[in-house]
Parts: structure tokens; C-alpha cells; sequence
């Protein structure tokens, strides 16, 4: 049987993070670095040399060039994000799939025009949250969807209601919170507070909150198997530079069943990634979700039933630590799960997968929804799909 | 040289707590069990027996009985928080020093009561938080302390001001926040919710708040050197039983210089006691603050300047972690502090220690400001000292 070919990925813009995406997908087994174009030739070669692009690879003087390439699969869209409603929609006409670097839009808005493009060519849609691919994800999803490890997540009452988070004692019902906290933050440098992309208010708008807070509101919509808050209300504190990009921010989203998130991140705090989830009956906590501390394992710490002895001198039983090892760091993961679903629709007729783009347009609108607290002064926002 | 006669300890009243604070007196090596009164003279002998008071301790059918003995020094107050200000008050009329446990009053107007009476007799007053007497809490004090591993707490500007979490590069200053955030939770059985104290309007009002959100805004009074935040904010998911006691709830406060701290307490998650402080150059997790896992050891996990590696594949370096071992328990440390200020007092002539009533105070004055803002309907609330 033939070996399936791989999928060809063409990168527009040599972004730092382009940097990490190439060496994922020079290691991804279904997917093979083809294209690079800068706006400068001389920086397309650069980055082809410097980043393990096979000698054939083309190298390009211009975006348009790798969208105009009928050999390429995938665009790879590390651009600023407001460069970003053009060059994907432009892309999708060209047949191309997209690969989107986070946060996907300015706004929701802007985002529905890349998913029309999308949708009306054809073409699968995903967002670069690297974290979303990795084995531990699963494996914590799997602890806190556990009645049995982590809570009872759904009860019935009545005439077949179901109310997450509620139990029931003699004739009193509990209709409770569970609480999830999640945090980014990292210490930039001067260099970068100056000077980054991030923090200009022509590329990246959204500053810590796209950068950062996209993958808290993810952590928030993940563990909540995405089903949309109906209230934020944003942190009174955020920090803006001296051109109103946001350097720090938070918020507190609430849902209609009772269900509570908080959030913080910033780029003046030393590094943290951390998701704390509350349950019933168990707990997860995790300090580096968004990049494990190690590429080859991972591991987060689990807890059920957590309480003390009978003469209250210690935890029985203590949270146990579990570990993940993978083979193939996150970034490689998620670069084969988008050729997986291209080869798909490129060899089987399939068609695009929705559910990337549902998650990345429900992480854009509470991403919106923060920013609008702020900007109306911390005033309550409701969420509207 | 003479040893110093050990301080006499009388329990009024024999709570669940009770048992805990008394194997703490037996251990403390400056403190003795003297005395027990309860309303039944039978529950006092049934505690005395069960709880290692000595043959010849005093077991006494009324609370009154122990005030009066002039033989004790030291009154350990664990009744419901509705009879705080009665017994305190009527305590230390007798010129008894008194240990009482938290939450301190109902309100900061009963505490105020409670402070005047143990000033115009002359007795030490502090409250039952254990934790704030473990070596572990002083070495995460230090860390905190630490603007070489934590970060810049202090910085100069201008005509001699000194702003808090504050850098500059170039021409512009950053004025930042630093995050504090901190939890403590536990499943109460279907027991506890029909039957605690806790959960009764007229002996534990406060509930929840009361109970464990004392501790989350001690916690982030102790990060902040018990500088009062200016503003609360509750969050709007605080649950009530049937009698409008707190089960769970939050909030979150706001330092005029820019610091925030965030809590949720809750009788309805499984048990976590966190504390995560968030640092311009380092972090600080500890996942057991109310109760180390175990008696003779406790850590916690400090990060200095965390980043990444050249190919972002790993942290460099990783969160350290710090155990402190103690031969004695957090609660024998707590007793023995009160005992030491005591005997200071009865044979040296020493004031009482200010340092922890004001404590208690500050702690006090923002349960009953997280109170006042989920009664007004989650509105800021200004903290007046």
C-alpha cells in the first residue's frame, strides 16, 4: 500500500513563532515544511536555512507567492493579528487550508469573515493553541470528566432538568459552583515592551489579552466542555501601555448553571500557566499548561475526596501526581492533527472539521467580551453567541 | 536558674477545634491544660479524659466556673462566633489573656468591643489561625521579601514617592500590579450542611466567609505586609442554604496601588488551600496553607526569573521546591507564641503584643466588607480602617 503523501505547508512571515511551528512540522510524520515567503527574499531564505526547510523547499519574496503556489496545502498565518482577516480570507480563496496563529481576529467579526472564507472554499480551519494537542490535555479532560474522580458534573432533578453541579439532601438542593482559575503571565523584557509586536496597537491590539489571555478564556471554555459563560465582568486592574494596549487584565466569567471562572494575565509577572479546576469531589491543578515544563513529559496533580485524618495532623489521602510522556512534543501534535484533517479532505473527500473553528470563534467572543468590559468601565457584559 | 512556670490554659466549651488546640497545649512546652468548663459537667470530664488534660486539671459544668478559677491565665475561646463578644468581653473583665478562634466576631463592631475590654484590662489578645505560626509561612514570607527572587517591591520615584510595583524603562514607568490569589475549600457531608454550627444563622452567621474565607483574605492580607486593600468586590455566585448562610463564595480586592487578590471559599468543593502570589520576578505556590499534607514537613514551590529555552521546548529554570520540616505542629507553635506573650506579660511587666489583634482586625474588616458587597448586590465596597 502506498505510503499517503504528506501535506505541504507554506508559511507567510518569519514571526518568532514561526520559528517553533517549522521544527514542528519538520517533525509532524504526515506533514513536510514546503514554502516559506517573507515581504523580504533574502529574510525568506534566512529563516529557510536557519529553520531545517528541506534544500527543494520554495522560498519567496511575497505572501502572495505561497498563496499562488498550487502545490501548497496549508498556510501557516503567524502575521500580526490585524493583518489577519486579510491574508486568511485571501488564502481560503486560494484553496488554501489554514493554520492561524492566536488570537485569530481583532474580533469576533473579523473572525466570521475568515470562517466564511473558509466555508464557502472549502478549506479546514484551525488556530494554533499548541496546548489544546497535547496527551495531557486528554488525560486531565478524562479526571474532570469523572463523576467518580471529580464530581458529579450532572444530576437529574424533576421532569428530566439537568443541573450541573447539584446535589440533593433530604428535601434541600444544592445547585453549586464549580470554580475554574486559570493564569499566563510572563516578565517581558524591556526589548520587548518597547518593541514587540504585542504591544502595538496596529498589529497586536489586543496585547496580554490576545497573547496571554487567549489561553486562559480557552483553559475556562475547556473545562467547561465549551459551552459559552453568560456574563463576564473584567478585573478592575489592567495595565495599559502609553498607546492603550493592554499590558495586564483579568476577568471573571459566569455561567447560567452557576459555574464560575477567573482569570489573570500579564506581561509584568514572572511566567506562570497555571489552571486550578474545583470539583464536588476532586480537584486538578496544573503550572504549565501552555508549555509543559519538559517536552518529553508532562504532568499535572489530581485529588479526590481529598480530607484529613481523624486527628486533623494531615491529608489523606494528598493529591498524586500524574504523568503524561509523549514522543512528539505538543507543537508536532497539533501540526498532525491539521494535516491529518486535510489529508482527509484532500484523499477521502472529507469534508472540514467543524469543531476548530466553533472553539476558536467561542474563545474570540469572550476575548471580545473582556476588552468590552473594559472598556465600558467593568460593567458586566453578556455573552451572545 | 528557675524555670518559668508554664501558662495555664481553660477551655470554655468543647467544639471539634477544642480537641485539636488541646493536644497543641499538651505539646507546647510553655503552656499547660488547666482547666475545662462546658454547660455539661459531664462533656467537660468526657473532654478532659478524652483529650489528655492532666490527672489534676479543673473540670468545671459552666464557662463562668473558668473564668473565676484565679488560677488560669490564659481563656481558649472556641464557642459559635454569635458568643464571642459576650465571653471575651466577660473574659477579659476577669483579666484573662484570650486565645479565640476565628472568625474573631460577627462583625468588626463586636471585635472593636472585644479589642477595648482586653486594652483596658491589660490581656494579650490572638486569634486561632495555626497557619500563621509555621516556619513554612516565615520562608514564604522571605521569599515575598525578596526583590532579588521575588521582585521589586519598592521602587523610587520622583520627590522621595515610593510606588509599589512600579518599573521604568526610558521614560515610561509601568505602575503594575502584582496577583494575589488564594482558596480554601472542602466537601462538607450531607452532616455538616444540616447540623454545624457553621451553617446556623444565629452561631455562625458568616458561614463559609467565616469559616475559610478567613483564611483566603488572612492569606492575602499576610502577601501584602497587612497593608487594607481600599476596595472589595464580592463575585456574583455566592451560594446560601436555606437560612441564608454562606456556602461558597468570593471576591475580589483592590489595593490602591495597583495590587489585586482574588479568593473563593466553598463548602461544596473538595478541599484545596491554595496560595499563589504572582511576582515582577518571581512566583510562589503552595497548594496546603491552612493544613500541611503533613505534620513535620511542609513545602512550597518558589519560580525565580522562569523562562524558556532557546527552542522554547522547556522552562529554564523550573519552580524549586522548599521543605520546611517542624518537630512541633503549626498549632503547638500558635499556643506557644500565646503563651510566651502571656508569661511576658505576668512576669516581666510586658504590654500586650498589638500586632495581633490588628491582625485579627484587618481580617475582620474584610469579611464584613465581602459580606456587605454580596448583600449589596456584588457593588464595590470601600474598606475604612
Amino acid at each position: 500500500m502506498a505510503e499517503t503523501p504528506k501535506i505541504r505547508f507554506g508559511f507567510i512571515g518569519c514571526a518568532n513563532i514561526a520559528r517553533r511551528v517549522s521544527r514542528a512540522v519538520a517533525i509532524a510524520p504526515d506533514a513536510v515544511l514546503y514554502a516559506v515567503g517573507s515581504r523580504s527574499l533574502d529574510k525568506a531564505h534566512a529563516f529557510a536555512a536557519a529553520n531545517g526547510f528541506p534544500a527543494g523547499a520554495k522560498v519567496y519574496g511575497s505572501y502572495e507567492a505561497v498563496l499562488d503556489d498550487p502545490e501548497v496545502d496549508v498556510v501557516y498565518l503567524p502575521l500580526p493579528t490585524s493583518l489577519h482577516v486579510r491574508w486568511a480570507v485571501l488564502a481560503a480563496s486560494k484553496k488554501k487550508h489554514i493554520l492561524l496563529e492566536k488570537p485569530v481576529a481583532l474580533n469576533v467579526a473579523e473572525f466570521d469573515d475568515i470562517i466564511a472564507a473558509c466555508e464557502s472554499n472549502g478549506v479546514q480551519l484551525m488556530d494554533g493553541t499548541m496546548w489544546m494537542h497535547h496527551p495531557r490535555t486528554s488525560k486531565m479532560k478524562e479526571f474532570l470528566s469523572d463523576v467518580n474522580r471529580f464530581g458529579q458534573l450532572k444530576s437529574s432533578i424533576g421532569e428530566g432538568m439537568v443541573y450541573p453541579f447539584m446535589f440533593c439532601i433530604d428535601m434541600h438542593c444544592f445547585y453549586f459552583t464549580s470554580l475554574i482559575h486559570s493564569n499566563f503571565t510572563f516578565t517581558a523584557r524591556a526589548e520587548f515592551l518597547e518593541n514587540d509586536i504585542r504591544v502595538k496597537p496596529d498589529l497586536d491590539a489586543l496585547g496580554a489579552l490576545g497573547d496571554e489571555g487567549w489561553y486562559c478564556l480557552r483553559a475556562a471554555l475547556w473545562a467547561a466542555d465549551y459551552e459559552l459563560p453568560k456574563t463576564v465582568i473584567a478585573l478592575r486592574n489592567p495595565e495599559h501601555n502609553q498607546v492603550g494596549v493592554l499590558l495586564s487584565c483579568g476577568a471573571t466569567l459566569y455561567w447560567e448553571d452557576g459555574k464560575v471562572a477567573t482569570f489573570y494575565c500579564s506581561f509584568l509577572s514572572n511566567t506562570t500557566m497555571d489552571i486550578t479546576a474545583f470539583g464536588t469531589k476532586g480537584t486538578l491543578h496544573v503550572h504549565d499548561y501552555v508549555l509543559p515544563y519538559e517536552e518529553d513529559e508532562a504532568s499535572f496533580y489530581a485529588a479526590t475526596e481529598s480530607g484529613v485524618d481523624e486527628a486533623v495532623t494531615k491529608w489523606v489521602p494528598q493529591p498524586s501526581k500524574h504523568i503524561t510522556k509523549t514522543d512528539i512534543p505538543q507543537e508536532a501534535l497539533m501540526v498532525n492533527e491539521f494535516a491529518r484533517l486535510v489529508a482527509d479532505i484532500k484523499f477521502n473527500n472529507a469534508k472540514p472539521e467543524k469543531k476548530w473553528p466553533t472553539i476558536s470563534r467561542k474563545t474570540q467572543l469572550l476575548v471580545d467580551a473582556v476588552k468590552a468590559s473594559i472598556d465600558g468601565g467593568f460593567e458586566p457584559v453578556q455573552i451572545q453567541e
